[in-house]
């Protein structure tokens, strides 16, 4: 067996674990609950557990070390999670002293949407780029980037929050207080509220009707919209121009090589294109305009092949981020419960 | 005499040269207008005169290289500039090959607001710091990003294009043909422009007296503003409240460890500064509040000492920047035109 690197994606809703190899094959998959109310002790409890149990299945594993994700503020360096808000009683927790305690293995720790980033850069959908800013659109925005061969963290690892860049003045008040937040305007929940207040329980509307006259989400306003449905293709056409104008801004200032996004939201990213290509060709500088946006590829893995590739691929933190080669990706995927990653066309 | 570096900065009204040292001190400097509608020849041929002066007035001086600024976009790995709106004639001219060809030494050139951010970050505002965003506000608004070790050059050299990130949907149409851009609703001209539709020749107001009854500048509103006038004091408030938002937003989405403000509304920086610091207090989230914003050191120094230092202080492009040691910026500025810039308090 080849050797492989531990790796858990830590959620506010869920935690999972894989064994992962240097291809960014999953060769196993576990999950449970986060005990997120309960306090680190206990996460870090169902962590040691979820290990043992790929351990279990997989005896012969080489494991050579374990890379973690988790919600940001984290810092990457130092190997504590800062704080984050869906994650109670979580408070500069120094998850990599912890861990590697624990399992005598070298541990690296990136923030989720960072581990995203990088696991589609190197495997997925922005495998062979330079550069390239992922963006995660579900509940909230996130961002991670990488560019220049290095994720780009800034000052204790916060670069890249772009759920709160300001992109209008308009709009519901965000969470953080202000007004006109990129997630406030354009984020999955923003795309509910809005289908939600068109709409009124039992008027009859597809929206409703998905929604058994509850609330609407942005999943029901994708699935109305794949039917053709009149106020839903509305409401795709104002999100997509949100995210134009949010994604523009993400050109002129990283100027990657692509734009990859992910979460829940990219399950409507078909119908969310021609608007949010429109609004970039409208809005960006030429010289950004032909720069390629593109859904992920790895969904739920992201997280976790790109935590992995810490450990398998990385240098020291801050070291230039080594690139997968087309025939490291090619090999080692037989046999596996998942399989490898297709070479890119 | 210590190994000096030619630098020039290419602006589309003046063109600027010195002798620079690597401490950072200037030794020589001379200009001229720019022969901006001329064409590339044209304004090569001056930056040969130019030269030619230096030299002449230090004949001992030892040349290693030629560092470069000029207006983006341009691309510094390949050294073309490709294309700047303020320099007719100038389409992909490869400067870099022209002037080594020239003089028969090393070119490094880099656009301007990046060898601006450089130059604070090495001998002005930024010294001592691992990370800056450098925000030049004046007729536009451009910028540069020095962090995790590098210049933020992303694909083609075009990151950093603060001034055309979208914060708002009110204000003017930009130049670029968006509406809402930093640049838009922030610049110098936009404060000039508040200010002259907020007046009328003949009214008596100080800023149509300073101003001869023609329109307001930028200048005129900071200079009313010192003496207490209440509608100068009106529209610094709201210019610093734009500059507070889009300050926020570059805090988020790199998070620099310090944001330089240069420019020419920078002579204003002391009256703007209680009005941007209150908008990042507000909008910013609690992690980034506390990071220092401070005015630049250098004034129109900051791109000729940073072109310089491109050959004075890097490796190849791409390889991470050394950082000045103090000892170096206290040394050899004896007996120089001008003094070596004084160690950081």
């Amino acid at each position: 067996m080849n050797t492989v690197a531990l790796a858990f994606d830590l959620g506010g809703t869920e935690l999972r674990g894989a064994l992962v190899e240097r291809s960014g094959g999953v060769i196993a998959r576990v999950s449970a609950p986060t005990l997120a109310g309960a306090g680190s002790e206990a996460v870090i409890g169902q962590i040691i557990t979820l290990a043992d149990k790929l351990l279990k299945q997989h005896p012969q594993a080489k494991v050579v070390g374990i890379g973690m994700c988790a919600p940001g503020p984290l810092d990457p360096k130092a190997g504590i999670v800062i704080g984050p808000p869906t994650l109670a009683g979580w408070h500069n927790v120094p998850l990599i002293d912890i861990l590697s305690r624990q399992f005598g293995l070298p541990v690296r720790l990136e923030n989720d949407a960072n581990a995203a980033a990088l696991g589609e850069w190197r495997f997925g959908a922005g495998r062979g780029t330079g550069s390239l800013v992922f963006v995660t659109v579900s509940t909230g925005i996130g961002g991670g980037v990488v560019a220049d061969g290095h994720i780009y963290h800034g000052r204790r690892g916060l670069a890249a929050e772009i759920g709160h860049m300001t992109i209008t003045g308009e709009g519901d008040r965000c969470f953080c207080g202000a007004i006109g937040c990129f997630e406030a305007v354009a984020s999955g929940t923003a795309l509910g509220r809005r289908a939600t207040r068109l709409t009124a329980p039992g008027d009859g509307s597809l929206l409703r009707r998905l929604a058994k006259d509850g609330d609407i989400s942005a999943r029901h306003v994708v699935e109305a919209a794949r039917t053709g449905d009149a106020t839903a293709c509305r409401l795709v056409e104002a999100e997509a121009r949100w995210l134009g104008i949010g994604f523009t801004n993400l050109l002129h200032l990283y100027s990657p090589d692509l734009i990859v996004m992910g979460g829940g939201l990219a399950n409507g990213f078909d119908l969310l294109a021609p608007g949010i290509r429109a609004t970039v060709e409208e809005r960006a500088m030429p010289a950004y305009r032909d720069v390629p946006i593109v859904p992920a590829e790895l969904g739920d893995r992201a997280g976790l092949v790109g935590a992995a590739s810490l450990i398998l691929w990385e240098g020291e933190p801050g070291t230039a981020l080594a690139m997968v080669q087309n025939d490291e990706t090619r090999s080692g995927a037989g046999g596996q419960d998942e399989p490898a990653l297709a070479p890119r066309a």
